[in-house]
């Protein structure tokens, strides 16, 4: 029996002259995007870019919604209230969204960057803000969050629809991610990665989540792209095919809607 | 017979510690504002916080999109190409308009800023970017332009709803506005912009528009709240009652909705 | 006996088109400016006015380092090392160090802001790291520091002045300033605040410092400069006279030398 | 005979995560580096970085000035009056001469970036604006300008010292430079443009300065090190060596100094 597993992948973080990350490489290869919103990274014009890339390979796309904190890349953890981060989330979401609709699609998630993702995972009163903005904004999308976080449990007490997180390329302490380190060592062999990610969806925190589980390879890793196929090989060994959540084989988000932004 | 005329006036343009213009007194007084959207001016919390404000004020809510250029606060002339025209105002709509969305109400019109209000009215390239992106976005909202600019004119062509715009606290040349001079001398009396504003009302311009007008008052003009409320009282004697465009008196805008929106 | 006094005040913090501050008010009232170096406030057309004032006011400059947010004005706790702060105090001290040398003046004095200030009087790292980025780039400063504090500690260690500051319009905990409280509550009358200076002063930990001190008012505390004249009244009468750290009645920063800078 | 000839190069463009620049390869192969202030591109962390490596390598150092635009990268022509420019210039040789102070080291020349330099070589205004910051930051700095414009011109009156500069890795349109073409094609081979660089250092405008110029590849030209590597190559063949402006084989900017500034 086929079973279904999300590839995301942390997008669009490019700004200006600045190139950053492997985004042409890994869009073939994932089966969601979060594209930056112009707040940690990205601008505008990465945003329309990338969207017309994830449309082009009928990626789902997410809001990657991070500090507004360029200098430390929504890295450092800034103190940051729950009303700050509900006004983060919104004009966020809201700027990314304005693209995707203009391309004739549909936003699917919301994945925090970052510190914001830490904190929102940790704090109670941070996630519960986070939701709030996801309801206000558009209940229909998916939040990824940690299982067992307390963003886990906000997304499940607001109703929203949630998606477990495991990341392939970062080292893990028991179930604790380590989210900064990135060493070719820390990084383990696409075969580790594999065992571990697969190890993990067996465990009881993605059982408790009907096996809903959603795997990050980060675009900046070392050879993110060889990486990631490497790792996409060994889960089809194990029965597992890509699929972004909720979407069917008949997804409406196709390539054809691209070329509803411009190109340049 | 009463006729309805639309008063705009530039707010939200605070930012962090820095307080900027007479929102709280302006907007009891006008029935258009045009919210800074985090880029010229503004930032999150701003954006939310006028929303709200507006909502409480039954006043009408429109993107007020500028260049991202803080510092400059969107005056100076930053070489643009249409592209990324397109760009910044997808992103600045987008990002406002969450915040509305959130509020359960629904953004009205566009107006660029500063130097990009200059440049899409003088340039057609930039003016159908312009129409372009609201298009995109929602061709149901109304673009505010010059009476025959080159932004007048592409909105048209796009079939967008356009409202030509007097500018009453700024001194004209001919039917040129002098955007930028604002000493106590070049704004005139409030009697002198009535009389000026109800000039230009009647002429060729915008009667071509069928009258369909909007006067703005700027609100870090000095003082003002005084200003605006001798403008209003003059206006309501030559036969004009303030109205949003295309409201009507029942408008769904009221003030029940702000409570939507977090207050802090 | 007339003893001296300094009376410090945090200024040149507005930005672009954003007014911050009472500056020209407090300028004539003040001893030492810490001027903002762009970073947390300011901007260099700022700096410039701010030397321009100071000089003509025969006021002693030093520069106010700050963290690079100037959404949080550097009053949020970003996590900084102990490096990055040794090249944020450089960074900043060069730049306004070019505007006083510019004018044929000599820079005084470091005070870092907010945050900055709070974590390197706490951190024996992030102390030291200010005394030694200080030591390398004029060892002839003087370093401003809470009595008793770990950057107190670094500044003697390093061989550096060090002059020992109270907050007048602050509320204090024992011997703990409260910061970022500022309610008219909290500023007490500026008679409360004169005593306890007064008593502040001729505590042990001031008495360890052999009486040098500095009194800080902020320019933005409402009604500042009323504020400052009482007290200033109140210190008098305590035998208290005003004069910077380490100047004479002879001293070199006349407001002759502002007329080296340009004006606009 | 030997004549001596200074290769310069644009440095220190990287910003937070963002890599820029061949900066370690450069390094070695160019005798000025142009580093960048912090303002267009670099931060404080990037500057102590380049100052260090330029003293590894007894590079001679330069304050790159840029306009305040991070995402335009500082290409974009941003009106700046004469004021302004000065304003900037201050600001950012002292933020860079703090880390050459820190390091024990000296400046040795201002180079304007990108549309600044265009706009200073072109404007009389500009160009003597430019040269009061240099005259009232350090009289003893060289200038960087095109030979023949306005800004080589103001540096002359000004009595300060010029060196003439000719683009290696950009085309030229009689003599003038197209600053923003980099396409493979626009670079021409190493051997054009070392045929181009030494007919032109051969020609009048070249001549009547003295010979005294500067070439410029750039840090971000495709393969530039090894396009500079073969550059050299013909120039040493044509009978030039590299050297810095002023500076003598007992260059007292040497490598050892560089063990001053914290690595990290």
């Amino acid at each position: 029996m086929t079973r279904f597993l999300d590839l995301n992948c942390d997008l669009g973080e490019s700004y200006g002259v600045y190139h950053y990350g492997a985004d042409a490489e890994m869009m073939p290869l994932i089966t969601s995007a979060n594209i930056a919103c112009g707040a940690h990274a990205g601008d505008p014009a990465t945003m329309r870019r990338s969207v017309r890339a994830a449309l082009e390979h009928g990626v789902a796309m997410g809001a990657h919604v991070g500090l507004p904190d360029r200098w430390g890349f929504g890295r450092r953890e800034i103190p940051t209230s729950a009303g700050e981060l509900y006004d983060l989330c919104l004009a966020q979401l809201g700027a990314l969204d304005a693209f995707v609709r203009a391309a004739g699609a549909r936003l699917r998630h919301l994945k925090l960057h970052g510190s914001l993702y830490v904190m929102a995972n940790r704090d109670p009163d941070l996630a519960t803000a986070t939701c709030r903005a996801v309801l206000d904004f558009d209940s229909s999308l998916t939040v990824y969050a940690l299982p067992g976080s307390a963003l886990a449990e906000a997304t499940g007490a607001a109703g929203l629809r949630l998606v477990g997180e495991y990341f392939a390329d970062r080292p893990y302490t028991g179930t604790e991610v380590q989210m900064y380190r990135r060493s070719a060592e820390d990084l383990g062999t696409p075969e580790q990665a594999a065992a571990r990610t697969l190890a993990a969806l067996a465990g009881p925190e993605f059982a408790a989540l009907g096996g809903i589980g959603t795997v990050c390879v980060h675009s900046d890793t070392v050879e993110a792209p060889r990486y990631l196929r490497v790792l996409r090989q060994h889960l089809a060994t194990a029965g597992f095919s890509p699929r972004a959540p909720g979407q069917t084989p008949a997804t409406p988000d196709t390539g054809l809607r691209a070329s509803a932004l411009p190109a340049s």
